[in-house]
């Protein structure tokens, strides 16, 4: 267990607006985001020797399965018969594709594949999403018997908040700095900036939690090109290196974990990144975490080494999240206000890395970042991945 | 592309019973499979590094995704955090999880994961199974309209039987060849015999496939435990090499599709693998195919190159596929007797291979087997994989 036998890099990105797409489905909006990536790459799409998919929902919410197939035929992949490949890990299926295919270029198996995330969630009336999205929690022992995802992470808020002394206030800065960040980004779902009191006025979801520490359903797809060091020298003047993947699983239920405070998956996950990328969390310039709710993100950003535990609501309130800041995070408006089309959301995570470290995030442009981290979460922590892209 | 960075290896295998299951859980098949295929490879196991899941249809069949991690959780993998993955590609989930699984050792990320298969589809009435199983092909342009797997299978058929001259009997005596294999596979869903005539005067499901001809739902998990070759040979006294790897995709739907009497997916996962191999079909000794209807085994041996195209049906009539014969198919009775717990499947193919390879496979040895091949088909044809294991 080590390094990998090849280097791989990032030649491209697209994404498509993430929001309620009402006259777009499910593959017109993966066509437009693997049409922009590839353009992006400036490749021809002859020279694709594979795709994979992140995606959790098709099954639940279209009754389809065996997507990977499905889009490659959208995308006119299956007239030279390609490897089309779906993975799927709740709403770190876009990460977990990814990660998968670093090793299908690393292995030496294929030098040039495309990485997509997809999901049509709109499509469904909310109370039949939220729903499905039990299934990405332990449906058995959790959500037939009534609690929800947002309930169980009210729970980990409590938890922190009882033992560390996280406020509500605190909570509700996540929303807030990552609404800020989103109304600088033209392809998030909301725009909006919003303000502790409106955070802390909106309606209930599960106390403390309310609908703005929740994150959006949104529909959405995103992609990118991969390709293995060596050979995106040659076809990319500024391509990213993925110098570390890392992944980690947990119980599915939280009542079989010792701690609700950290998620074990997560640590995992950036303890093997940061070991194979042979660097640690202070190296990092800009870090895009998995907040589906407000307590995430501040959970993640202690597990993921960035602060100590129990002091990332201090880290929020001080700004140290913030652009300019220690360690700006989630300087795309993050799951909250980007939006959150599940399996898609781990490929729009790099892709705004990719943004930053090519120097191209606009208005959001942290200066001179030369290292970024993404984070990504399945369901209440059942699987957590990191990936660590360095400027080459 | 080309040639893998490090040599894969088999160290165990294990499989549960297929069949009718009331009295035991997705998880605890899962558990069974797994623990058979771990005290197989006799290793300890806090050794393992990750886990990868073929899964299809916990999101229909049991409003749960995120089984990947689930199934870490029961297993007790969890407790160290090592990741679990789960794909899914239709019927082809399993062998999809060994492809990913080989490409994470050979990349030099691991060097033992455990790779398995489970599906639990009998806790559902048949009618709504065979909804489910829709999702396997294109459910919007052809499930919605009435067109069942069985129906479009029925279609590759006729197309078959009329260009070919593919008769009735030869798909009957398919199912013939797979149930007497299966007779001497005590693991398998089927273990009587049958006769030409009761398949014939079986009840249709989609004419011309009778009953007999398509392959049962099932009950079931099978797992293997994959190590890089060079470590392999320290733990294990005959470790299998997997020489090749290949897969392909196609178009969803049928519809789109220029010839229905060949799978584009599998004749490019055939190619592949192969090549990988350095071999051809003229080398191999024994080879799983997928039989989930009794055409599908037919295009099967003939895309795979085993036999010209057209000439399936009169290979299986003159005995070449038997045990015995030129290429003996399906020697753990396939698809049709062994079962089909959908993503299960892929791998019990390797594990039957496994068996083959290490001279243990008991009353249906081939004997001298050195070289096996294992073909996995997705719905369709959407996905296929084919792999290659050698005796080191």
């Amino acid at each position: 267990m080590g390094r990998l036998a090849r280097d791989v890099a990032i030649i491209g990105v697209g994404q498509t607006k993430f929001g309620e797409h009402w006259d777009l489905s499910f593959r017109e909006l993966g066509i437009q985001a693997g049409a922009n990536a590839i353009l992006d790459a400036g490749i021809d799409s002859g020279k694709i020797e594979g795709l994979y998919i992140g995606n959790m929902s098709a099954g639940l919410f279209m009754d389809q399965e065996h997507i990977a197939s499905m889009i490659a035929e959208e995308v006119g992949l299956t007239k030279t018969n390609i490897p089309a490949t779906r993975v799927e890990a709740a709403d770190a299926s876009g990460a977990l594709a990814l990660r998968q295919a670093v090793f299908d270029v690393a292995s030496g198996s294929s030098d040039i594949v495309v990485v997509g995330g997809a999901e049509k969630m709109l499509d469904v009336v909310s109370d039949v999403a939220s729903e499905y999205m039990n299934a990405t929690g332990d449906n058995t022992w959790e959500g037939l018997f009534g609690a929800t995802i947002p309930g169980l992470y009210a729970m980990m808020a409590r938890m922190h908040m009882n033992r560390f002394g996280t406020t509500r206030e605190q909570l509700a800065l996540v929303s807030v700095k990552n609404h800020k960040n989103g109304s600088m980004n033209p392809l998030a779902h909301f725009q909006n900036q919003i303000t502790v009191q409106n955070v802390l006025r909106a309606p209930p979801v599960a106390e403390p939690l309310g609908q703005l520490d929740c994150a959006p359903v949104s529909d959405g797809a995103a992609a990118l090109v991969l390709c293995d060091l060596r050979t995106a020298r040659d076809l990319c003047p500024d391509p990213i290196r993925i110098s570390g993947t890392g992944q980690g699983s947990d119980t599915l239920s939280l009542s079989n974990r010792s701690d609700l405070t950290t998620l074990g998956a997560s640590r995992q996950a950036a303890k093997a990144a940061y070991e194979m990328a042979g660097i640690g969390p202070g190296d990092i310039d800009v870090a895009e975490v998995h907040d589906s709710f407000t307590i995430g993100e501040i959970i993640a950003i202690e597990d993921l080494g960035f602060f100590p535990k129990g002091k990332g609501g201090l880290a929020v309130e001080d700004g140290s999240t913030a652009m300019g800041g220690q360690i700006p995070i989630n300087t795309s408006g993050g799951l909250k206000a980007r939006g959150h089309p599940l399996g898609a959301t781990g490929i729009a995570q790099i892709n705004e890395l990719v943004l930053q470290l090519r120097g191209k995030a606009g208005e959001r442009q942290i200066k001179g970042a030369t290292r970024g981290l993404a984070h990504s979460v399945g369901g209440t922590g059942g699987t957590a991945l990191v990936h660590i892209l360095e400027v080459v």
